[in-house]
């Protein structure tokens, strides 16, 4: 079992990574040799099997051809440029979320190996005039170009596994909370934040007020879910290869409170409220009423409880 | 007012243009010049502006930028590698139906004039496991290529008018009974090969029985749709560019009766049933049911009865 992850350097790259290394094995098949590359090489990573670290730019064909060459049996195509750069940079979020994947997708169809293929998509697909709760046929009718590229990846993946070009699976990301790191100009940074840094000892500003809704999955279970959407068989998928991962549907009060009850009352204590309207007018669009149930049937699962991401974070992802 | 067609060549494209001569006014002003292009150059037209027919290749984005060159006021693009043809030859499906419309948008994006642009895409961007009936809401879930190309220019059309670059609207076609012309080798063929042959006293053959139902739209208000689709103020197209044009669920039954209604029960005679397990597995696949709610709202239209598709035959395309 050969793996490669395109976008291998970004913090769920780096933690599928560890995740497929401590594992050993995919799809009931040894790992033989995972490849991780990205736009800058990522840091080498230890491995009881071989490992490659690889500069690599998705938009450069040839150096795609090059990348998949040798042949791998899973592919996890995580690169993207994130939803701000693609609304800020047109021409950048094409290249990359659109031309970029089409690229893997040219370079693996003529390579005619049609290994498995995982790709992740994003609940920005989903905007405008669609009903609640959003369900498997909701339509993508996607209000940011970032949406709107990702939605036509997952019209790609389908058609190309429909034709055996690939073995398909596109996850739809919930948000992710909590996000190990520093603050990122993300509109959705503070959902992450107002229990990171807290936790770390640190002051936080809160720019929404408690009753703010949305849906979240944490980074464990993330990477838990990418493996086992590589692991589904194809005769499960059904007629489309996209899901939406599940996740829960949490106030800021709702985090909060499961951050209190994991780690007692001071962390809250650092959270300051100070309404913010530019960021409160961008996530009071996004939807938080999503009903998984495909992804549901074939096993994916979403945290317990926020509980759970909080003691998660802790586990994994707290500076010692 | 200049306007050009692009795929021109086509009968939807040759009704279009004869139409919009007949008017002589789009979005209340006066035309001044139309231009149809398409893969070899369409025959001439009068016209009582100036009219140009030029042969183009859309997937020659050089020859795409010489040709909206001159800025047009109102584009529509019609061309396209249709269904069978993009299933067939992947390749030329993609480079027409997707990177061909790219060529379109990319060109109208960098002139920076944002005319309204009218694009044709179809109901095959539906399929698989999604509930009847079919609602704006429903996701495309393509299960053939030319669907999924069609569905991606859909989002394509959609994010570059949310970003200005175009006026876009985009209505997906119902099959188009009683085409004009020949039989052909689409699936489709016979939807109208069993009423056209008839009135024109030839034999046809029925390739399913009398209660396949499908969802037809005639010609002639197919063409007044796509004016109308262009007359849209962009204003009320809302979050989404997209719509279905409304036509109407017949079975074969229902477009027989309304035949013999019409023109008497000789036709009916010629027509002989002959199933075709080939032919009948590939339709019966096929969506019918729909709830155009967006398109009719916005003053699209269906034909009344089925009768108006057999009048509307003899009227404009029975060969004299």
């Amino acid at each position: 079992m050969n793996i490669l992850i395109i976008g291998g350097g970004g913090f769920l790259g780096q933690k599928l990574a560890r995740r497929l290394i401590a594992r050993g094995e995919l799809r009931g098949r040894q790992i033989a040799g995972l490849t991780l590359a990205d736009i800058a090489a990522p840091a080498p990573l230890d491995a009881p099997f071989d490992i490659a670290c690889t500069a690599c730019d998705i938009t450069d064909r040839a150096a795609m051809d090059a990348l998949l060459a040798p042949g791998f049996d899973a592919v996890f195509l995580l690169a993207a440029v994130v939803s701000s750069h693609a609304e800020a940079e047109f021409e950048d979020g094409m290249n990359v979320n659109l031309h970029g994947v089409l690229n893997v997708l040219e370079s693996l169809r003529l390579q005619g190996r049609a290994p498995v293929l995982v790709f992740t998509s994003s609940l920005a697909v989903f905007g405008g005039e669609v009903p609640d709760p959003i369900r498997d046929w909701t339509i993508p009718n996607p209000q940011t170009s970032y949406g709107t590229q990702k939605a036509i990846g997952e019209l790609l993946v389908n058609d190309y596994s429909r034709r055996g070009f690939v073995d398909g699976r596109t996850l739809r990301l919930p948000t992710i909370s909590v996000r190990p790191g520093r603050p990122n100009r993300a509109a959705s940074s503070f959902m992450s934040s107002i229990i990171r840094e807290p936790l770390n000892g640190e002051e936080a500003v809160c720019p929404v007020d408690p009753e703010f809704p949305h849906y979240y999955l944490s980074p464990r279970l993330c990477v838990e879910n990418l493996i086992r959407g590589a692991e589904i068989e194809a005769a499960d998928l059904g007629q489309s290869r996209t899901m939406t991962m599940p996740g829960r549907t949490l106030t800021i009060r709702q985090m909060i409170e499961a951050m209190t009850a994991v780690a007692g009352p001071e962390p809250a204590k650092l959270i300051r409220f100070e309404d913010d309207p530019a960021i409160r007018d961008i996530v009071s669009g996004w939807r938080f009423d999503y009903d998984p149930a495909k992804a549901l049937a074939l096993g994916l699962e979403a945290d317990a409880s926020f509980e759970e991401n909080v003691r998660y974070y802790l586990e994994d992802d707290r500076p010692t």
